[in-house]
């Protein structure tokens, strides 16, 4: 059945129970209402600011051939939580605003908002309402709130400090350049199937943000979304600092695909993966280096984060660049732009 | 120029300085960092439930022609506004996620945001935050959250109650059909004129909101967006009620138009207007029938919200009907949908 035999008001019922919520806290959720309503009191648990962003994701730029309308109701919370958790703040609640071709079939919408249930339900945050027109393309805007006392801002990075992050990257760029044909040779099976795990199922470091904003050592922090390149920029903007970067401590790819041993990709290739290509949604920051002595943090820092000290923060006039040894090579500054 | 030769970062930055927040409240504004972030205490000045809504407006099946940048902009605020006002909630701050063509020149997309800042402000609500894509038509997804004490809902009415409306309906159907050419007669020039004031300008009835919901007597209450019939349905569906409606006491066209004496339209035409079109944004509502003892409130209410008394909520088993004498004539149940 198409969505519009169904209608508009058939629809939105049949999307709406599918969003759980603790009726406690949200006392009217998704389609019940003008609003969602939400007991402030019990929703912030204590913190002290309420964060918001917002976020669209549209079929012909971000929906790479294959992805399942399971993945793409994930991806777009997923992207929302990513802010979050570069805030370092605790999630709590999401609006879905939806643009759908009105000849998409219900299965296909029934797919796309258990991904958007799922994704959100794993982070402990309630789908508590939304909007649906029909559209030329799938169109997903997302708006997510949450909850912070102390929000890491990007600006706040000073000269001498490490320039951290979490995880890998570059499985998404991977994934993607597969996909368009773009890579010389063809990779493992495996390593493929990996690799779109990555770029399907983006997973927001929402604890990872927690646990450093909690660390006492942050002075700043973003998401990776659109490669590193350019999160350092904005890093370094924001903060009005350089950044000087070890390119050989930057994990490529994760410990699952390198585990299959030669990818035939080039050094230069794996850096312009991990760079220049988004996807990935890891967490760039930066800690004051004094954080270096507590060797009980650092070590919980890399268990439970997977933290990776790959730079240091320079004066804004050295600009960023990639040391090695006593080279320097500035770094372009490249990567997904809208316009 | 166009918005592509700006870039995104340039784009983004341009945008984001039009908007103004109270920073003591606002500590992280639009286009500042991953997240806005709000000091809730500051924000909910002692409101117990957070109010959150979601709406989209998209080019092909939103704006009518003639519609200017700026009226686009202040409709994607109004159109949300609406909804918190249907809760009878203080609004307090909107994110806006535009999809825009590339070729689109920035002046446009100036006059667009300064339409955005101009009806968020007027209504106090920060505009803290937003995202920006390239998009094939231009479309809008507007969060807007606010405040209340006792949101009012659209189930609560009972068998015996008022049902209430504010101001006047069928303004803005008045425009579409003369922009569309359906009309048989041409309309004089002036009126013509407040019209489309009422269809490109749409106003958000938050303080008549917010006085009905402290009225002490309302018992349900939804905005009038998509014409009366379908917002009495959705009243008498969560109420589980019926209506009986009389038609005449319903006030079909504003006072400035109707003070151009005949507009050779039928009765029967002016009820269409009123009924099965939207876009007035006014406030339906229900109130407790023993209000009409406190004459000092019902005149209040008059003066205030411009409440017009157009029928009395039934069983559900009579469904929801119009009544003239004896007469009884079963509504039509049809307006804007978008499946």
């Amino acid at each position: 059945m198409k969505i519009e035999e169904l209608g508009e008001i058939g629809l939105i019922e049949r999307i709406a129970k599918q969003f759980r919520v603790n009726k406690q806290i949200v006392t009217v959720g998704a389609g019940e209402d003008d609003c969602a309503v939400i007991d402030i009191e019990k929703a912030k648990e204590g913190y002290k600011y309420l964060v918001v962003t917002t976020d669209t994701l549209q079929e012909s730029t971000h929906f790479p051939t294959g992805i399942s309308p399971f993945q793409i109701g994930w991806s777009a919370v997923a992207v929302n939580l990513s802010d979050i958790a570069a805030m370092g703040a605790h999630p709590f609640a999401f609006t879905i605003a939806m643009g759908v071709p009105a000849q998409t079939e219900t299965s296909f919408v029934d797919e796309l908002v258990a991904g958007i249930e799922k994704c959100a339900s794993a982070y402990n945050t309630a789908v508590v309402g939304g909007d649906i027109i029909s559209s030329k393309e799938l169109i997903l805007t997302g708006t997510c709130f949450g909850f912070a006392d102390n929000p890491v801002r990007r600006a706040g990075a000073k000269v001498g400090d490490l320039i951290c992050m979490t995880g890998s990257l570059g499985n998404a760029a991977l994934a993607l350049r597969t996909i368009k044909g773009e890579l010389k040779t063809k990779m493992p099976g495996s390593v493929e199937e990996v690799a779109k795990k990555t770029l399907f199922l983006p997973v927001p470091r929402i604890n990872e943000g927690i646990i450093i904003a909690n660390s006492g050592v942050v002075t700043s922090m973003i998401d990776i979304s659109d490669g590193l390149a350019l999160s350092l920029a904005e890093i370094a903007k924001s903060s009005n600092v350089g950044a000087e970067i070890y390119v050989d401590n930057v994990p490529v790819l994760s410990d699952e695909i390198r585990s299959e041993g030669s990818l035939d990709l080039s050094k230069l290739e794996l850096r312009e993966l991990a760079f220049y290509y988004g996807g990935d949604y890891e967490l760039l920051f930066t800690i004051n280096a004094r954080a270096l002595e507590n060797e009980e943090l650092m070590n919980r820092m890399k268990r439970e984060v997977k933290m990776s000290i790959i730079g240091k923060v320079v004066p804004p006039e050295d600009g960023i660049y990639f040391k090695k040894g006593e080279e320097k090579e500035m770094m372009e500054m490249k990567g997904y732009q809208h316009f």
